[in-house]
Order: C-alpha cells, then structure tokens, then sequence
C-alpha cells in the first residue's frame, strides 16, 4: 500500500470538503441562523485537516487498483465522519452514532433518515443534508479528478474505484476531460430542473434542496410527508427528473455530440425504460381502487416507480400500504436499481442484463457443449473480466445482504423491516417497507443495528469491493 | 433431440413406479383398506404406459448432456402425474393442481402439504406420501441405472442431470457401480434408522413412514402435528438421522473403504456439520426462555436445525413462533440446504464454499492483478467450468426465486408467507414462516400460485437447469 499517496488524496478531499460547507454557511447568513457557526468550525476543521495532510507531495507514484480502491474507500469513511460534525456541533441530532448514518446516507445518496421530524431543523442544517447528495451522487473523487492533476493510472483507478456499474467508459481518452464533461452534465440537468421546479411555484429554498436530491438519487425530504405536500405539477416534474437522473451519462454525452442513434440504442437505456413502463403499468392497474381513478394511480405509480428504481426514496403516498404485489414489484426495483454511470444505485441495470446473457450463454454451452459463444452488449463483446467479475458481485452483494439482515435481526423487529431497511440501505434507496416504510424513519433501530445499516449504504454505493478490500491483510502490506 | 431414447427412458421409470405402487397395495391388504384398488388402477396404468414406450430398443444411441437434462426432467414430470392419480382415484385429494403438488411435494422430498388433516388418511395412502419421499431422495434414475444396460455416454449424463451438487462423483470406474453402491448405502441407512426407532417404542407403521421421509430428507408427517408427539428419545433418533441423510454419501464410501482420514477430512463435510453446530447453539440461547431450560431448548434447537438445514421440514415445535434472529437464522439455513450428493436440498454446501473461494480469489486478483490463482476444494483444484456453473446456478436461482415470489405475491398474502413458502419450495424443504409455517399448510394457495410453487420444488431439486432446458426452443431441435 503507498500510504503517502492515500493520505494525500483524503487531503485534498477534506480541502474541498471545506469548501463544499460555504454553501450551508451562505444559507445561514441569509436566513440569520445561528447554526451556521457549526458549519463555519466544521469547514475549518476540514480544511485543516486537508492542510496537515497535503503538506507534502508524496514521492512514491505508485498508483495500482488497489490504491484507486482504498483511497475512495477511506476518503468516503473519513468525509462522511466530518461531514457528520454540523449535525452534532448544531445539536440538531445529539447521537454521535445517528449523525454518522445521516451522513453516510446524504452522501451515498440514500436518503434514509434516522430524524422523525425534519421541519424543526435550521435551513442551513437541511439543505447541507441535501446537499451531500448531489456531491455524493456523480462523486467526490471523479470531482476531485476534474481539478487536480496526479500520475499516470491513479485517473482511471479512482474513476474505476468511485463509479458506479460494472465497467466505466472514458467518454475521451483523457480520464480528467470525461470527469469534467460528466460534471458538466451533471450541473446542467440540475440547473434544468430547478427552472422547471421554480416555473411550477415552488420556493427556491425547496427548489434547491429538491434539485439536490433528485440530481443525486438521494432522497431526503424537507417535509415530514416528503413530496406529498407538493402540486402535481411538481410531483410529476419530479418524477421526469428522477428518472432522467438514473440513465446512464453516456447516453446523454452522445446526445450531445449529435450520435442520436447510438444514444437511442443503449441496450441498458432501453431495458431500464422498459422496466420501469411495465411497472408503472402494472402497478397502476393493482392500486387504481385505492385513488381517485386510473390517472392519478398512474401518477402515484410513476412517481413511486422513478423514485424506488433509480433509487432516489422520495415519496407522495404510503406505498407501504399498497397491495402486495405492487409491494413484491417495489421491493424487486429495489434490487434493480438505476443504469451504470448514473447516479443512481442498486445492482444496476446493465450489471442484470449480463447476469441474464450469462444464463442464455450457459445453456446454449449445455445444448452445443463444443460451440463458443461470448457475451455480447450494445455489438460488442463484454470482456471476460467483466462478467466474472459481475458474478462475483452477485455473490458478494448476495452474502453481505444476507448478513446484515441477520445482524439487524437482533433488534427483533418483524423480517419484512429488516429484510427491506437491508434492501433500502445496500440500495442506497432510502424507505422500505413496515417500520422502515416512506412515513416511518430509522430511529427505530439500535446502535448496532444503525451501524451494520451505515455500513451497507457505503458498500452498496462504492459497490462492495472497496470496502471489503479493507478488511484484506494483504492490502495493508507496506511496499 | 433424440426422441426416442428419452421415451424409452420414462417408459422404464412408468415401469418402476408400476412396482414402487405395490408397497401400499401391500399395506391396503395389511389394513383391510378399499382404497388399495386406486393403486392397484394406478400401477396397472403405468405399467401400461410403461410397457407401451419400451416396446421397441431405440436405434438411435446419440445421448449428450441435452439427452440427460431432458429425460431427468421429463421422466420426473410423468411420474409425479402418475403418482397424483392415487390421490385422486382414492378421493384423499380432489383437486388435481392440489393433487399433483402433494406428489411433486414428495418426489422431490419436500414435504409441503396442502392436506390439512393427514391423519383421516388411509393408511395405504400415507405410506405411499412418504414412500416417494424415498424414491425421490437418492433419485429414480439413479435406481434405473443400476439395473438397466445402456449405452455409453448415457449413464454419466443421467446421473449428473439427476444428483444434486455442483459435481458428480464416480466413487468407482463404472458409473452403474457408483450407483448401486449409493443405493446399498442408502438402503443400510434406512434399515438402520427403522431398528433404532422399533427400538424407542414406534409402532411399525410410523417407522416405515418417518424412515421414509427421514431418509429422502422429505418430511411428510402422519400426524397433525408433525413429530411433536414423539418422545424425546425418537426426536433425538431421527434429528441424528437427518443430518446423517445430509452427509456427502461419497463420505460413507470413503469410511467403507476404510479411507478414514479422507471421510474425516472433507471440506464439505466439516463445514456442514460447523455450521449445524453454531446454528445449534445461537438458537438455543436465543430461545432458551421459551422452554422449561437449556436442555431442552438445545433438544428442540438441534431438531428444528437438522430439519431445516437438510431439507427434511419434521417440526417438533412451532418455530414460527421463535423470536426474530432464530426465525432468520432457520430461513438462511433454508438456503444453504444440506451436503452435495446427499439427499437433502438447497444450495448447497459445497456451493456455498465455493462460491466464497471465489470471492477471496477475485479479491486476490485485485491485489495481485497478475497471478494466476486456482478455486481449490480438498486439496484438488476446483475445474473452470465447474466454477462458472456454480456462478451461473446462482444467478439462475436468484431469478427463479424473485419471480415466484412476484407472481405468488398475486395472492395477496403477506410478503413472508410469500418469501417464506418460496424458499421452502424452492429448496425442498416444506414449512416456511406464517401462514406456511409448521403448523399451517399450503391448501391457503390459488390455483396459480400452487402450480407456481409445483415448479419451484421441481426446479429445485432437479437444480433449475434440467427444468429451464425444456423452455429452450433449441433442446426440441430434431437431429
């Protein structure tokens, strides 16, 4: 392990760390909050820390997969630790325990909240909770990257190591110009949604926070009934956005170099649409008793439908108390989740369609056992790496779950809370089913049960293999 | 496909259900029962069919892989129809959905009834219910096999398509010696099992009845309350027995041979009976209050282990009942079933090692990006294709398993009546949680959902791909 190089690229996380916590600070001056002091000692404590870290440029270059893993897993462990720090000095959450899940959840964009009421807090408090989603969600380091220059393969270690999905596509041959378009992007669909949210009457205030959110496929409210209390104008500009969120960027960078075909092509786009209009079907069909009619189940489905499967976890009705089938589908978009490079979380669609190819290419082996067939996606070939290595996602992903439902089990609450606070959390979604459902929160749960919660968010958003890696003897051998 | 040997293969397992149909004639003579003229119907009707499809040897003698999955799977179809008919013609179930699922229930040593009073039943009818425990427990084709002369490739083919694992085994050169020694094993286990339970008390008839479904680790009970009503002394005897049914048979072999440190020293093995051991002594500690103490606890604990883990669904208590981390940890052994080429159900121990082995190599292959490092079990390396069609079954089984649950869920019963009665299907085991826990049955399920369920524990014992192969348009392809 090349300690020197880890340590300085935390540095430079808890620097813009700093800087990210102006945004809060701002915020208190203008609504005159006396909790943004926290927020003022908290960035100055990052900020030295970041300096203290940086002091020297480390001189060993040596930048394998396993410093891109390592130094995205620390410096989301020690980010989320600092930005925990504005809760407790504000006192808005008084446990040391739950202002750290808070935070892990702000950041991993799973918007699961430990707080049974979010009105009372400070704005500045609020909209810093809404904020970490939108950092979260296209990342720190791919952010970092788009600044800082560092040495040969430490680029595509650390966009590999941070991005979400099975595989990551430099859109450029340079690493940095790709995290700068994704940004680009990224800033510009958030830009887009605050006009149209801002057009439907909503306060800027709200608007930002929700922008945040949906940008990040976070999902903290600022209400306590989270977007209920929103016009249906609102709710279905949310929903638009939720779902734009969860497509993957590529497409869009396509878009914009004019390739229209190939954007329309994307077998993953395509798959992750579908799913979701078959579902908003479905759905709609099995709860239309339960509203008014036929378009406003429609409305209701598709906004739980783009909030569950690009698991963002904001919701206008208690989906809790739908019939079980719609239940059975919500809880299976869970696992579905967004596409790969998006912001969103869950196995990810392109990750299920190599697992099915996979099983299409194992029993076409069974009935030619001398053919060779390989597993193809958008014309071309995945590589064998990418698809063992899928498969050994499913495995891993499918054995920590299983744990943690068990470790949440000692609280002994009922197996749906556990199974789907587990499934929300390693998801990166935000509300389950039961006591873990869209009207109740995660205060239930106990300091152990919190922490095992805390550590899926961060394995389901960094997808397993960074933070288990940490847990490897070998990794902390010294060169 | 080659037709005509897959005939003349279920023509011969028609024939040896014809004889398996004359234990309960035999009985029904014993008992002075009426109902023994539906068996002596049903016979008469395999034997006929039987006789119809072995009237001419197949000339052609082409028998691949896709041969072996499709008769395996074809052959286990027929004889559960033919085995319903009894069920049926004796008026004990007049449903025919219901009918077939209690039969397929016993095939494929389940144990999942939708009777919900056993002990109105004619005797003859029972011991039929747990004498296909038996015949489906180490398999019919395996019992085929070690009678008829086939061609060449065939016997290998159908044994890997019928006995449960990742691999198979020829404990010795010849496949149909493998098999006969299996079945002598087997046989002496029973025999065994019988004496020690004459010897506790267990009037005749019972004894025949619970070796049966000990045996097959199936678990039809002939009372109402399953093994509850036994004494201490005969729950002891048959939990000893079930995890013994659950042991790698190759194991046996070994120690007949008098390969003892070999036997001793099987990964699976071990590791089986390890985690019986903790399973054993987290759940009586967690229960401990419910009972007059630990022994007890610890006596109802191991039973209700032993059953679950192998498959076998005997229930002495209602662990439905249990406080949520014993609940959870009976649901994950629901999974991980009992030893390879055992008669129990699940995933798989073996699978279980080594789908972890897998993940410790891919999280060696990231620290060491270029060595090269090999999956091994018991000392010998673990072959590439077996490896991936232990990835592959996982995937397959994470598919199956989420849809049954989607379309069970159509019911509308709770989510872990659903997930439970699934899992318990899927892997063989019968009683699930709730409303298909030990004390309920499966008569609470419509039409659809029943057959849905029928599916499951067929797939699940032929391990999904004999079943999924028959839905390939290319496995029908004339040569």
């Amino acid at each position: 392990m090349n300690y020197g190089i880890v340590s300085y690229i935390i540095g430079y996380v808890l620097k813009f760390e700093a800087a990210f916590m102006i945004l809060p600070c701002i915020a208190a001056l203008i609504y005159q909050e006396y909790s943004g002091w926290a927020f003022v000692l908290s960035g100055l404590l990052c900020l030295l820390f970041g300096l203290a870290l940086t002091r020297k440029k480390p001189k060993n270059k040596i930048f394998y997969v396993k410093e891109g893993f390592v130094s995205v897993a620390l410096s989301w462990i020690v980010m989320s630790v600092m930005g925990a720090l504005p809760f407790l000095f504000s006192g808005s959450i008084t446990n040391v325990i739950d202002a750290l899940f808070e935070t892990v959840s702000g950041f991993t964009t799973t918007g699961a909240s430990i707080l049974t009421d979010v009105e009372v807090l400070p704005k500045c408090v609020l909209l810093w909770r809404s904020f970490t989603h939108w950092i979260g969600g296209m990342g720190v380091l791919v952010f970092l990257l788009s600044f800082l220059h560092m040495a040969g393969g430490s680029h595509m270690n650390l966009m590999k190591a941070e991005s979400p999905g099975p595989t990551v596509s430099k859109l450029v041959p340079k690493v940095q110009s790709t995290a700068k378009i994704l940004y680009g992007i990224y800033v510009a669909l958030t830009l887009l949604e605050i006009i149209f949210l801002l057009a439907g009457g909503m306060p800027i205030f709200d608007t930002l926070c929700i922008s945040f959110g949906t940008a990040g496929t976070g999902g903290f409210g600022i209400k306590n009934d989270s977007m209920a209390g929103y016009s249906v104008y609102l709710q279905v500009v949310v929903t638009i956005f939720m779902i734009l969120f969860g497509i993957n960027f590529n497409a869009y960078y396509l878009l914009l170099i004019r390739k229209f075909r190939q954007a329309f092509s994307m077998e993953e786009v395509r798959c992750y649409l579908g799913i979701i209009a078959v579902s908003i079907l479905v759905i709609a069909f099995n709860i239309q008793d339960m509203y008014s009619g036929f378009p406003e189940a429609l409305q209701q489905s598709a906004f739980q439908v783009g909030s569950i499967i690009t698991t963002t976890g904001y919701a206008t009705t208690d989906f809790n108390l739908w019939p079980e089938v719609s239940r059975t589908i919500l809880v299976m978009l869970m696992f579905v989740g967004a596409c790969a490079g998006s912001t969103g979380g869950g196995i990810k669609v392109s990750r299920l369609i190599i697992l099915v190819k996979t099983i299409n290419k194992e029993l076409h082996t069974l009935l030619h056992p001398r053919s060779v067939r390989k597993v193809k996606m958008d014309g071309a070939c995945v590589e064998h790496e990418v698809v063992r290595a899928t498969n050994v996602f499913l495995i891993v992903y499918v054995l920590v779950f299983t744990f943690s439902v068990l470790l949440v089990g000692f609280d002994n609450h009922d197996l749906i809370s556990n199974f789907t606070s587990v499934a929300a959390t390693l998801n990166n979604i935000g509300p389950g089913l039961e006591l873990a459902g869209p009207t109740q929160n995660f205060s239930i749960f106990s300091g152990g049960a919190t922490l095992v919660l805390t550590f899926d968010m961060l394995a389901g958003r960094l997808e397993l293999f960074p933070l288990l890696l940490l847990f490897v003897r070998d990794t902390w051998r010294k060169y």
